[in-house]
C-alpha cells in the first residue's frame, strides 16, 4: 500500500474485511505500507495491521514478499509507481485517474502488458450493487435501443475563496499534481461508468471554468493562478448514437458528492445517484399502463438478485459507499488464475483517460473533438 | 347552494367548469346562492354567475325552479336542511360528514329514501385519480388477501393557543356544532375511501385528546372549554380480516393536509398521500425479483388508463385538489336516469359516521367497540 | 380566440375562472372563437360559452366587439394574425413561442410597439406558483453568486415510429409549421424561465438530432424526411458569468413532460420540476450545519408567503398545471392602465427567440455562436 | 461470542473494525466463538479471526482470558447466559431484546447489578448517526412541547404459508424460544428508541394477530399452531403527554426492514426511516415562511455537525446498516473507567420489555394497560 489518506483508508478497509464476507480463493496479507512520513505512515500501519512499514516507495517495491502493490499516492505520482512495479513483476492496484493524461496512461498500459501482470484500476462506483445491477440489466437488453445518456457529479466544497491550493489533503487542487480539475478527479468516473454501460464515445465538445482564479498555494505560500477546472460540461455522442450530456463541479451548493446518471431507452430507463446509491431507479415502458411508474428498487435483496448483497445481512439493511470496495477486491482476487480479467484494466481505464484528454482540448479549442481510442 | 364558505367555492367551481370537460346528460345551472348575509351572499351570487339568492333556506328549498339542493352549512345545519329539501323532493348534494353522528344521520337517510331522490355526500378524495385507481387495482383482486390498512390525516393549524374556537370560519373548533373536533372533519374521509377501498370495519378501540383545554370562544367572547378532539387514534378491524391504524391530528407540524393511506395485501401494496395526490404508489411482489420496487405512478395518463385524465390536459400535467369536485359532479349528474346511485350515498355515508361513532365512544370507555351497520 | 386546440381550452378555461378567484380591473368576455372547421368551433364555441364564433381569423380582427385577440393556432400563423392584430389595435395574447424564428418575430415586435398594443405571450410556467416563489427568491439575492444553471424538458411520446408527422394536431412534427422541434417548442420554455431567473445568455454551443429519420406525413400520405429536431442539448454561458446545460428531448422513456430546472448559488441552491410543480426544492449553506438540508416546500401557503396561493383553496390542498394560465390572464388585465406591462411581452419572447436561433445555427456549425439581443 | 449467525457476524465485523476508525482506550481482542456445532463454530472463529473456539457456552464464561462475553444466542438462552456471566464477572454484551420477558429481565439486571459488571443491550439503532443527531436535536429541546410520536417496523418476510417454523435461523418463528413475534423482535427497536427519545410510556393499548395460524415446526416435523404474533399494533399515551401510535408486522409487501419514526412538536418535527437510514427529514416551523419546508438531512457532514461521520469517509458518502454495531462498540469501549454506562444498560432495555409485556397483555385483555417500570 503506498499512501496513507483517504484512499489508503479505503483501500485497507476492503482488504481487511473481504475475507470475512467472501469466499476467496486467496486471502490478502497486509505486508506493509509506505509513505513519506515516517511518524505518519507507522501510525497507519499499526491501526490498520501492516505488518511492516516503508518510507521509500522504490523500496518496498523491491521487496520479495509482496505481491501486489496498490497505489494511492497523487495522480502525479501514477506513472512511476505502476512502470517500477510492472518491472518488478507485481500485480498493481492504481486508483483512478490512471494518469494525470492520456500519454501517461499509454505507458502505464504498455509496462504491465510487457510485464504481463494483473491490473486493475480503483473505478470503485462499478461495485456498487445499484450500479452493477444497472449494468446487468442492459447487458440483458432491457432498455433497448439507446438515445440518451446524461451524467453529473456535484459538489460543494471548493466555493470559498480562502480555501488554500495544492499540498497534502489538498493536491487535487493543483493542477500540476493532479493533471486537471474536476474533469480528472469526477468525470473521469462518470465517464468510466458510462463506457461501461454504454460503449466507447466517439467525439465531446466541452467548457470549463475556473470561478476563483487565485488561491493561496500550501507549499509556496503565495497567491497564485488556479490551474484547474473548478467545473466541466461537456456534449458528447456515443458510438452507438446516443446523445449525453455530462456535468461536474465543485461548486454546486447542496450537494457533497452527487454522482447521478441516467439512461433512457426505447424501452426503458435507468437512474442512479451516489446520496441514495442502495437504490436504482427504473421504468419500464412495457409495463401495463396503469400500473406503470418510475421504480424505487432497494437493492438489498439477496437470492441472486442484487448483485453482492447475499454477502452482507439481511433484505431490507443497506450498505454504504465502502463496500464497493470490498467487492472490487472480492473480484480481483478471484479473478486470478481465469482469463477473465476484473474490470476495469489499465487498457480500459486508458479509454476513460482519452475522453479527459478530449474534453479538455475541447474546452480549449471551442470544438468538437473526436475521442481517441486504445488500440 | 347553502353556504358561501369554502365549500361554497370549491363546489361552485366545480359546477361551472364540469360541462367544459365533461360530456354530460344535463348541464347544471347556477340557479341561486343562499346565505344569511345579505351582502356576502349577494356578493358570492355575483362572482361565481348564481341568477339570484336567498338569505333564508327555506325559501330557498321551497322555490319550484330549483332541482338540487348543495349543502355547504355547518354539520349541525345538515339534517334539518336536508329533511327539508328531500320533503321537497329535491336532489340533495351534502357536504361531509353527513351530520354530527349516527343519530341525525339515520333521520337523514330515512327520509331521502322516503322521498325517492338522489343524494350524495361530497367524499370528494374518492375522486382523485389516484384514488380511484386504487379502487380499481382492487377491484380487479390485484392485493389479493388483504392483512394491512393505515390511514392519517395531519394538520398543523390549531397550534397556537391564541387561535379562538367557534363563530363563521372557526365552527369546526366548536363541538355543538361540528359534532366534534378530527374525527368527525378528517377521520371521517379516511373512514370513507377505507370503507370503499376495503370494506367495512368490524371493532375499533381508539384515543382522543384535547391538548388545549381552554381557548375563547368568538360568539360568546369569553374563554371557555374546548369540547372538540384535537387528536384521534384508533386500532381497527375490518371484516375482511385486516388490521388497522387510524390517527388525525391538528398537531402535527410540518403537515398541512396530509392525508395518507396504505394497503398490503399478500400480492400486492399501494400507498397515496394528499400533499402528492396525483401520484400513486405501487408495489406487486409478482414482479421479478431484480427489478421489484415501489413504483411511483404519475396519474396522469390518458387511453383509459388513468381515471378522468383523459378529460384534462395531455399526460405528464398534473391537476389538483379542485378537480376531485368536478369529477364528483360528472359522475353524480351522469349517473341521474341510471339505476347506478353515485356513490357515497347518503346511507354510504352513515356506515362513516356509525364508526365515527363507535371511536368517540371507544374514546370515552377506552374498551374496543363494536361498530353499528346500516340494515 | 384563435384556435380550439388543447392550448385554446387552457386559456379558455382561465378566461372563464380567472374572475372567480382574482380580483379584476376588467372581467374578461367570451365574445367570439374562430377556427376554419365551422362544425369544431361551433361546437367548441358552445361548451366554452363563447357567444359566437369564426371561420375567418381576419373577419374576427375585423370585429369591433373585440377588444383581445389570443393566438393559439400554429406557429406559421402566428406573424400574420399578431400584426393584422396589431394594425387593428388589438391588445394581443400570443401562444409560446412567439415565431419560428427571430427575424419573423422582430417584425411582431415591431407591429405591436408601432401600434402601442398591450402584449403577451403564454410562457406560463413562470406563473407556477414554486416558480414564481424561486423567481422572488432570486430577486431578494439569497443565491449569492450564480455559478450554475440547468434545465432539461423530457418527453416520450414520439419514440414509436409509427408515429406520423404533420397534420392537426400533429403540427409540432412538421418543421415548416413548427419552425423546429423540440427547441422551439420545449427549450423555448426553459430558455424564457432561465433568462427571467438568471438574465441574458450570451452564447450557446448545441447538438440536435432526429432519431427517427423518416416518417409518414399526414397532409400528404407519403413518408417523408422528418425536418424537425428530436433532441436539443446545449451549453451556454449567462452574462452573469454562470455555466448552463440546457437538453430537451421527445425520447426520454418515463417522462412525460419533466421540466426541470437547478440554479447553484454561492450561498443556496434552488430545484423545480413539472412533474410536481407544487414543489420548490431549496438549500441554504448558511443554515446551521447540523440541520442544513434541502428543504422541499409546498407551495400551499396562504398569507403572502407562497404567490398566487391565497386567491386559491386551504393550506396544503395543491393546484396543478391550468392555474398558471389563471395567473397570466389576472397578471395581464391588472396591468392594464399601469405602466408595467405584464411579462413576457413580445420583446421579452424574442429574446428567447434569439436563443433558439443560435442553438439551432450552432447544431449546424458545430460552434459556438453568440445570441443576438433586443436593441 | 456465543452464536454465530447474523448478529453474531455483525458484532464480529464491528469489533474487527472499530480500532480502524476510532480511538479506543481498549483494544478488542477476538478471544473465543462458541457455538453448539462444532464445524460452524470452527469456520466462523476462522473466517472471523477469533483466536480458539468452544462448544460449550459454560466452559467459555469459565475462562479467564475472557473479559467480555457477547450473547447472540436465542431469546431463551439470554437469562441464564448473562446470569452466569455475571456471576463469573465478566462484562456483558447481550443481543436484543434483554429477554422473552420482563419476570426473565428483573433478573438479569439484578445479576449484573450485584456482580457490578458493566453491562448493554445491542438496540443498535440508537447509534445510527441520523438517530443519534435526532436525539440531539431533542435534547436541545428544539421540538419544544411534544404532541404526537409514532413509529413502525415492517417487513414481508413471512407471508408464505409454507415458510415453516422454529430451529435454526427461524428460531424467531417459535414463541417458546423468541418469546413473542413482531413485538420482541420489531418493536422492542421502536420502544427502545421511543424512550430515549421521548421518555416513559405510562399505559398502551394493543392488538395482536397470527394470520397464518398452523405452520410445519422445523424441529418437531409436524405442522402445529403458532404461537407468535405475526403483526401488532398499540395506541401509547407517554408520561410528556403525548400521544403514539406503534406498529409492527411481518405481511406488509414492499417492505423489507422499514422502521421509520416521526415525533412531532410544537415547533418541529422530525422522522426517519432505516430504509434510508443515512437521512433525517426535520421540518422547523420557526423558520421563514416562504421557504419553510421539511428538510432532507444527508447526514455525512464532518465538523462535529453529524453523530459519529467525521471518523468515516467524506462527506455525501453514506454509511449503512453494519455501522450501528461499530458506534455501540466505541461508545461501549469508551464507556469504560467512566462513570457513566453505555446506553442502553440491561436496566434500559428493562423499560422496553415492561412495555412490551403491557403490550402483550393488552392484547389479550382488550383493555389498556398501565406499563411497570422499573424502581
Amino acid at each position: 500500500m503506498i499512501g496513507y489518506g483517504f484512499m489508503g483508508r479505503a483501500h485497507s478497509n476492503a482488504f481487511r474485511k473481504v475475507g470475512n464476507f467472501f469466499d476467496l480463493k486467496y486471502q490478502p496479507v497486509l505486508q506493509a505500507a509506505c509513505g513519506r512520513d515516517e511518524a505518519k505512515v507507522k501510525a497507519f500501519a499499526e491501526r490498520w495491521g501492516y505488518q511492516s512499514y516503508e518510507t521509500n516507495w522504490r523500496k518496498l517495491i523491491a521487496r520479495d514478499d509482496i505481491d501486489v502493490i496498490d497505489i494511492c499516492a497523487p495522480n502525479d505520482m501514477h506513472p512511476k509507481m505502476a512502470i517500477a512495479a510492472a518491472e518488478a513483476g507485481k500485480m498493481i492496484l492504481c486508483e483512478k485517474p490512471l494518469a494525470r493524461n492520456g500519454a501517461e496512461g499509454e505507458k502505464m498500459v504498455q509496462a504491465v502488458q510487457k510485464a504481463g501482470v494483473p491490473n486493475m484500476v480503483w473505478y470503485n462506483y462499478r461495485r456498487v450493487p445499484a450500479v452493477t445491477l444497472a449494468y446487468n440489466l442492459i447487458q440483458e437488453g432491457r432498455l433497448g435501443r439507446v438515445f440518451h445518456y446524461r451524467a453529473k457529479f456535484l459538489q460543494d466544497w471548493t466555493i470559498s475563496p480562502d480555501l488554500p491550493q495544492g499540498g497534502a489533503a489538498l493536491w487535487r487542487l493543483d493542477a500540476k499534481v493532479a493533471g486537471s480539475g474536476v474533469t480528472g478527479d469526477l468525470l473521469a468516473h462518470c465517464i468510466d461508468t458510462a463506457i461501461w454501460l454504454n460503449g466507447p464515445i466517439d467525439k465531446v465538445c466541452a467548457m470549463t471554468e475556473t470561478f476563483i482564479k487565485q488561491r493561496k498555494h500550501n507549499l509556496t505560500g503565495k497567491v497564485q493562478r488556479v490551474g484547474i477546472d473548478d467545473a466541466c460540461a461537456f456534449l458528447a455522442r456515443f458510438k452507438n448514437g446516443s446523445l449525453a450530456t455530462f456535468e461536474s463541479t465543485r461548486y454546486a451548493r447542496g450537494h457533497k458528492a452527487l454522482y447521478t446518471f441516467e439512461i433512457n431507452g426505447e424501452h426503458a430507463s435507468i437512474a442512479w445517484d451516489l446520496h441514495d446509491l442502495h437504490r436504482l431507479e427504473y421504468f419500464d415502458h412495457r409495463d401495463e399502463g396503469k400500473i406503470r411508474g418510475w421504480r424505487s428498487i432497494h437493492v438489498t435483496d439477496h437470492g441472486g438478485d442484487h448483485p453482492y448483497m447475499d454477502k452482507w445481512w439481511v433484505p431490507g439493511l443497506q450498505i454504504g459507499y465502502e463496500h464497493s470496495f470490498v467487492h472490487q477486491v472480492a473480484d480481483f482476487i478471484n479473478s486470478l488464475d481465469t482469463d477473465q480479467p476484473a474490470q476495469p484494466t489499465f487498457r480500459d481505464a486508458l479509454e476513460t483517460q482519452y475522453v479527459c484528454d478530449a474534453v479538455l482540448q475541447s474546452a480549449k479549442t471551442g470544438k468538437w473533438e473526436k475521442v481517441k481510442h486504445v488500440k
